[in-house]
């Protein structure tokens, strides 16, 4: 199969940048298979022909988000508890809504979580959480990309029966839908997790070959937690346990001390910045320019839809840089360029997906979104990054692309019926107010 | 002309509540000419008929927004100058870009911000700028309400034509179609007009039975300019030179101290929070809350588009209630009913605007928006002000009506020529790109 998006106006990031952005005013780019074939700027050549021809006058073509922080199946609490702090938000909301989540219930969440993701962009995202064989199930159906983890937490003893699962899930998924399914090991935090069981987490991950997604001070009240418990930082235990040896996705890290940002600089790990969930749940403020300073690579998430309460990567980006600039003081702190790529291209290459994505060039997958400009909130152009950034939203997306295959077509789920899925979320969910 | 909106769920503001929310599941709303004449639950009885009959079956109807600080005509330099500090910003891009501006630029801005204004649920805009004879052009074809103001600044002399020209507006266009558009006088603020500019604005406020726009305590530099020039805070000034005497509203109130707010609140002045300026330009943190016990009335502001850059109320909204929860560190703050309160009923009756706005009951302008509530986004449904303050996006809006007239109809504009507008904003912008 072979697809072609013509004169559209294509912007990729730069290679080496953690801010660029190329921009080809109208070009052309072929899909073969799965994988971006060609990209040139001008008129499509009269020899290449295809099974389709994508007009994108008026549009944009660029990379699908990752959205790199996720528990898919809670869009099915989406709005259930609202302003209240964590600890009752958690023990009188969530835990007891969580209870009640059948194995139906995870797959019918995941699917209007993916369908939720695909509608604005999102071609990948990086999830932590349980009923994962039904996350997987959703994902493989839709055709999305995704990197899951089964959460675990406790000690040796009580997170046996979970690590199990873990395992499992990688030796019967890892892989699947042709590369689009991956697995990371995921403990769930250093407060809730014994360091026996994160060392021996460290070690069946360098034995399996991947890496870790873990919570990572995200409250203050974490970290107090694990240094009156160890006389330690958080990052400084995933230090000790050996976690950091590994590959690893922390996300969050609103509380990071100096020293914390320098150990999670030179272990090259990756921090998911989630800054709605982080705002609404009061948590506080992760220290974005900072992490960049020192080199960390940053991503974006939305965290569950239960705190946040969507799943749009384009209000999350720009948040993302509104948050920082307000608690710096610096309005040129993370500049729109900047926001636009980690909301992008969060993970260096080969970490936690099986194919290269996250830029418009030959040998990439073929994991896009064409934007239409022809909005009133995206005129006129004096910028396209800025536009995107600062304007743009998750519904001016029109037509999603991930692995070559169109997902999202006119505005449309190609892949999921929506009607059946309303249906079957309206039918779950009143079981969840009590 | 009759209209009835048929098995529709209902959304209307607590009277006497500043949060509070009154929702009918499924009901009916009658309006008469540009006035709602009958809301009630359950079936459209059959003896009503009327023009058109809206179906609202997986519909919410609510108020239209109103958007109570912007800039018209600045959506034309939208995208135009990012990440800089306030002063380059102004001074390298907007200032010059400004200088450009001609009569018609401030036309086809003014119709491009009402175009993006209606299109996301807004039906009544604050303005305060330059070019308001071409503003007040676009709102009268429109059809949105608008209370406008010509900005001006300096001293009794320099500001004289300016003057002049607010008043001249005032004689043309206040009450014109048909009661939507309205005055207020707009000295810029504390530290840029000087005391006897602003005793003599209060006087002719006075005599013309208007109130007042002004800017107030944006930036911190601004309260150290008033404070070195007069010992006083720029509030306190307000006090002085007779401002606070007069229906006042307040543009930002970031940097507000305790003694600030209690004299606003003992004026009843108006506040108008405009969180994305605020933070995108690094200019700090208004104290919601604590305006909120003082018992000073809030309203949502976007602030013109080049420091926005979109003019959505629903990100807008939400974005102060992220904002106050994280910078107060209490998730109970500002509560979703609350925010969806100050974005649609921020003024108290009978300030600045002629009609009665912002409440679905007999007697009040058929101001409404209709969202769609059949998207991944918005579904499922645990509680509906929750779904609008924290999911809605302004393209869920599928119907808008100002004043009885449907303006939105099916997502689509139904005064404004969109091809013919983008046409126009295209062919004018590039002049600002120097």
């Amino acid at each position: 199969m072979r697809t072609v998006f013509r004169d559209i106006t294509i912007l990729s990031p730069e290679i080496g940048s953690d801010s660029g952005w190329q921009v080809i005013e109208r070009g052309y780019v072929v899909v073969e298979g799965s994988e971006i074939s060609a990209v040139a700027s001008g008129d499509l050549p009269a020899e290449i022909d295809a099974e389709r021809v994508i007009d994108g006058r008026g549009k944009v073509l660029l990379p699908g988000f990752v959205n790199l922080h996720s528990h898919a199946p809670m869009t099915l609490l989406r709005g259930l508890g609202e302003d209240l702090p964590l600890e009752r938000w958690l023990t009188e909301k969530i835990f007891p809504a969580e209870e009640r989540l059948s194995a139906d219930d995870y797959y019918w969440g995941s699917l209007l979580a993916i369908a939720e993701m695909l509608l604005s962009g999102t071609t990948c995202f990086f999830d932590m959480y349980m009923g994962v064989d039904q996350i997987a199930q959703a994902v493989l159906e839709s055709g999305i990309r995704a990197n899951l983890a089964r959460g675990f937490l406790g000690d040796l003893e009580s997170a046996k029966e979970r690590l199990a699962e873990a395992v499992s899930l990688y030796n019967r998924y890892h892989g699947a839908g042709e590369g689009r399914l991956s697995f990371l090991l995921a403990p769930h935090g250093t407060y809730t997790c014994t360091p026996d069981l994160l060392r021996h987490t460290a070690e069946l991950a360098g034995e399996l070959g991947v890496g870790i997604h873990i919570h990572l001070s995200e409250a203050q009240t974490e970290n107090q937690t694990v240094l009156a418990r160890y006389g330690k930082t958080p990052t400084q235990i995933l230090a000790e346990t050996g976690l950091l040896e590994q590959p690893l996705l922390a996300a969050h890290g609103v509380h990071l001390s100096d020293q914390d940002i320098e150990l999670l600089a030179e272990a090259g790990a990756v921090v998911a910045h989630c800054p709605a969930s982080n705002m609404k749940l009061a948590s506080g403020v992760a220290r974005l320019d900072a992490l960049r300073q020192a080199g960390v690579r940053v991503g974006i998430g939305t965290d569950g839809a239960a705190s946040n309460n969507k799943l749009d990567m384009y209000e999350e980006l720009r948040l993302a840089g509104y948050l920082q600039k307000v608690s710096t003081g610096n309005p040129e702190s993370v500049p729109a360029g900047y926001l636009l790529q980690r909301a992008i291209n969060p993970v260096p290459e080969g970490f936690g997906l099986l194919a290269p994505v996250g830029c418009i060039e030959p040998g990439y997958q073929a994991d896009l979104q064409v934007v239409d400009f022809g909005k009133a909130h995206l005129q006129p152009v004096h910028d396209y990054v800025s536009n995107l950034v600062y304007a743009a939203k998750g519904s001016d997306v029109e037509l999603v692309m991930v692995a070559g295959k169109v997902l999202v077509d006119g505005g449309e789920l190609t892949t999921i019926d929506q009607e059946k899925l309303f249906a079957e979320v309206n039918k779950r969910s009143a079981k969840f107010r009590v």
